[in-house]
């Protein structure tokens, strides 16, 4: 890897690694050369790295110069995804070692100090190194990288991420939660306890590798649960509600996957603090995000739709009264490939190489 | 309506009243008549009035002599529903009196009392007259006949719907949510705080009625929530857990609309009792559905599906451990369209006419 | 094989085989005993084998006493296809042989003579054996017992069948060509030249295999043709067209990939015989199936709808008139995995047995 | 109108008027004024509309200054579509004429001869207004104009659009058949007899009012031709194969619905010239397309695929030999909403304007 297909790579460059929630992951790597950057993308033939060869294609900065995957290698882009065929993009190639997930951490560690990186797998969201032990059932592979990285949740942490050489972007699911929730736990506006999140979210995010229970037939016109109270976003959701609350938080987590592809939906009902209202959570979040291109309070009582948000970079957030007394309900919306995975990647890439940060970002959703 | 066309429906005969959830409604009313039974749907051109066709059309006992339909009186049935044309089945025929759907209790009223009835619609659903005035937006009809209505949710009120004349056939999202609740309230097993329910609903329960908001290019490959704490069925369900409970509760229930035409999920988030594990819910629930035909406790650790009740009567159930100590998460599913109607209106006709419960309902899901 | 797990299926039994398009198969086998008739499922964990259990739960002679998975072997049918954990059936068990799809001819042919076989796979639609060399792309394995199998299009060949001992099931798309075509042929209704088919198909006609290709990703909301010219389906339907007209036919055909689990639809464009008109058609088919029960020329101009005989064993069929002089438009739909598959198979194993053959097979369509 | 909401509208403003399917329609009037050209939409509710208002949003030259709707007037758009809240647009507003659907054409009629106008309805494609009246079933409104208007299909007709006051937008339909067959019967490589189109299209084409036929639960898991040999595109299609072959040349066409939202496939099978062979076609379409941005010929045996075209702006098609003798099979695929619509409607505003004609085009498709 270090003297392979990265040599080129050196001083200026930053590097994306996106990885699909199972097992492959992408990186990209760039490098201001002249007016264009240069990037590379690990892990490139999944729906993640494909989401964000969409964005990059039309990027005014960046531009794609190498592109691995690790079953693929050798194929032309336009072999894999049809659609990219008139696209002027490098073949897929190779990554040296063959048992690429395990390692990913160590490849990472091996890049010399000038490549910056936003690593979209979950290698570098954990603080806690044996939180990732538990969670991932292996031990950590990078423990000293781990210690710079920023956890890349755009509008929470802008300015770290900013300065940063490692992003580690964060899960889809994480971001529809601890987008609303963040605000409101600093506010001190809703209480630590009985936090009930229920996500549903479209199997593109189970990504392309070919698995009976992800066939069309099995999803389609049928929803369940999976990965009850053990989903792997829980840590890193509860490490982000708890670094903002300043104490142990534990929530419940139930995701639901839907017949659809793109979309992503967090219920989360929460108690009150003491003396507050929904109107106080609801003013609270609209000004927190007033001036955020990315995430809206919608007005009234309208209800978020994933569809409204399709294809884009956004997050559509409301805030409801519950029946029961001194409880509120909390929608959140974004589309799991892009606010939830690339989008919210390339929102990180553009601030670490000091461009504006919805550079190639500003495309609407795709409906119907 | 007394003289017309429910003259020949006479002394043993039973009523079976459907209405999907808007506006429209069905009646089946049952008479024995030598070895058959003559049966009527009120409402029939919808998506419950089709799906007791789908069920009465191979029962041994029933023979469907009558349907009406508001808009498409004077049709045939093949017309409106191309699939039964073959069907040997009466044409749509007009209730006289156009404004149906307010005069419906009334037109109850008015039936002979040997006439014994099944109605899908909420009229019979509320015990306190007043929470029908209160959710529904005006006075109830039939005062009277509210009385001696019976909740039919047929585990549960088995032995007074055997002996009933009227019987209220339960919603959809309240048969998910009371099927696994009720036992575990009377057990005394679940706390009556914080009993926070998400519902996943497929579109089928929007009925057939030409709205945009339901049309495939607004549903298909999105997801949102609607009627948040103000869903009609929200009473219904806290009426039958008071009554279980013995005690006021109230719940926090949110429904969201899935891509898929049938289906429905209830993730239900409760506090245990003081010293009762999940095990012990799991094992009350067991036992008390284990000799049920139609409800399933499964096992070890599987998460119900939609998909595998898909077109039957059953409802499955499995409960799990929360992150949050001292809190369960139950799962249950159901066909809206039979468990969470049509089907468990037969089966309620059939207690009511002394047949087997199982009667014309033992078809299997249908699996893709 | 012979001496292991179909030891006790002997004399009077008869054996029902199964495969999904690309690899797995199934075998059903029956054997009267009393008043039940024992059955074996070969291949019982793909679609078409999930759905001759749906169909023959509740079939009031057959009883599934056997049923086989290459790879699942060992395990209970309930951990396969959940929906039926309710179910008394056998666990699934090994077939000895693992390079099963090459020898399964072999199989049959080592099966006693007094054992009658539905075969749900291609390996004896073919009579001509060097067709089937050509398309399968190996010699046939038991060519002595092509000889007497008897092509199982139930509505044409029925008497054939009635004393058959092996029947080659029809595939899918043939079923929905011949079905319209094979009277036309025969009544000298339609040239044999410039027939041009363009067929639509659900993907459960793919089969359960996890291939990337049809993933809920990569199937849902687009369509693509695939197997162009060269889809092996084609020399079964030229065969049975050719048989019909007396003379050599050869079709244009296209077939289709569709982004739902179960339906079929061909769209066949045919030059009419000189003199015969649209209503000589439609007139011809009308009175070819009047007493079939699973075969409706629909009335007027009414198009067929697969959605109307989902999950059902029925084939609905109309003609139109073409804006070309002289040709016809035919449109036939049916359920790939009924009357494509499982349901016809059914309906040849009831004639087989000397039962009605409608036995089991009454369910109506699942509708919406 | 004259005097109304247009009249700010002037001397070198252009027009774009877009019509779903039925009924609906949607005019862009623009106008260059400083470094922006004022665009308004009429019609702006509907599929297209919203589809147009994608497009236009990130357009550099392009300003959305004015949208009218029927039925939404004094609505936000962020109303009508929730995705636009945080877009910087005008309030829909009414048209003064009720019953605009019939005085559309008479509207135009009365705009100053500065204003240059795409209509995507189809009230200007038709050539000879004698089939306008028969296949509208009422007369022209503005016989005088529809001399001057040009069938908008951008490759075909370019020259002409650049210097057109009025563009007729092509259907959706006529777009995935006239690219693919005009340059071969411009190049007498195929026969104008037997020429047999099968189309699938989208439900997003049937537009955005509510019909049930258009319901997710009538739409969704099935399949149906509609319109078969009288669809309204009919005319158009045949008007420019004959304008091509100058001759006379009648189609057989089947549309069928889809159940996906976006995507159309049509699949056409046509009799070569003598001599002529597969090949020939592939190579004749691949030189005449090399230099188009948006169509583009596959290589090799490549299907084209719906899915791989979502949300963009191209045409993918490829040919492939019959099994019949002498004829061939073309295949081509846009997305129906943006080449079959608002995509080409850009387009040509884009040349019209005298801008680079991929201007505000340059998306790649949505995958998955």
């Amino acid at each position: 890897m270090d003297g392979g297909c990265f040599s080129r790579f050196q001083d200026e460059s930053k590097l994306l690694k996106a990885r699909k929630m199972p097992v492959r992951c992408s990186v990209v790597s760039a490098q201001k050369l002249d007016k264009s950057i240069k990037v590379g993308i690990l892990g490139a033939s999944g729906y993640t790295g494909v989401e964000l060869i969409r964005f990059l294609a039309n990027h005014p900065y960046f531009d794609i110069s190498l592109m691995t995957a690790d079953r693929k290698a050798g194929q032309s882009i336009g072999s894999v995804f049809p659609h990219l065929i008139a696209q002027d993009l490098p073949d897929l190639i190779a990554v040296k070692d063959a048992d690429f997930s395990s390692v990913e951490a160590e490849i990472i560690k091996g890049l010399p100090n000038s490549v910056k990186i936003v690593d979209l797998s979950a290698d570098f969201r954990l603080r806690d190194i044996n939180d990732y032990g538990e969670w991932y059932g292996q031990p950590h592979k990078a423990t000293e990288l781990q210690k710079e990285a920023v956890y890349g949740l755009t509008e929470i942490y802008r300015n770290k991420i900013q300065s940063a050489r490692l992003v580690a972007n964060p899960g889809c699911y994480p971001t529809t939660v601890c987008l609303p929730l963040i605000p409101l736990l600093k506010a001190n506006l809703i209480a630590l306890q009985n936090i009930v999140i229920v996500s549903n979210s479209g199997v593109s995010g189970a990504g392309r590798s070919a698995k009976e229970a992800n066939l069309y037939t099995e999803i389609s016109e049928g929803i369940f649960s999976y990965g009850i109270t053990r989903h792997r976003h829980v840590p890193e959701i509860e490490q982000e509600l708890s670094e903002a609350a300043n104490s142990r938080v534990t929530i419940s987590f139930t995701p639901t996957l839907m017949p659809m592809s793109r979309g992503m939906q967090s219920t989360i009902n929460v108690q009150m603090a003491p003396g507050a209202s929904v109107e106080d959570l609801k003013q609270h979040l609209t000004g927190f995000y007033e001036k955020e291109e990315f995430v809206t309070v919608l007005p009234n009582d309208s209800a978020p739709h994933t569809k409204y948000v399709q294809g884009s970079n956004r997050c559509h957030i409301n805030v409801f009264p519950d029946r029961i007394p001194g409880r509120a309900i909390i929608i959140s919306v974004i589309d799991n490939l892009v606010k939830g995975a690339s989008g919210q990647a390339l929102q990180n890439l553009n601030l670490m190489m000091g461009l504006p940060e919805n550079t190639g970002l500003s495309c609407m959703p795709l409906f119907p």
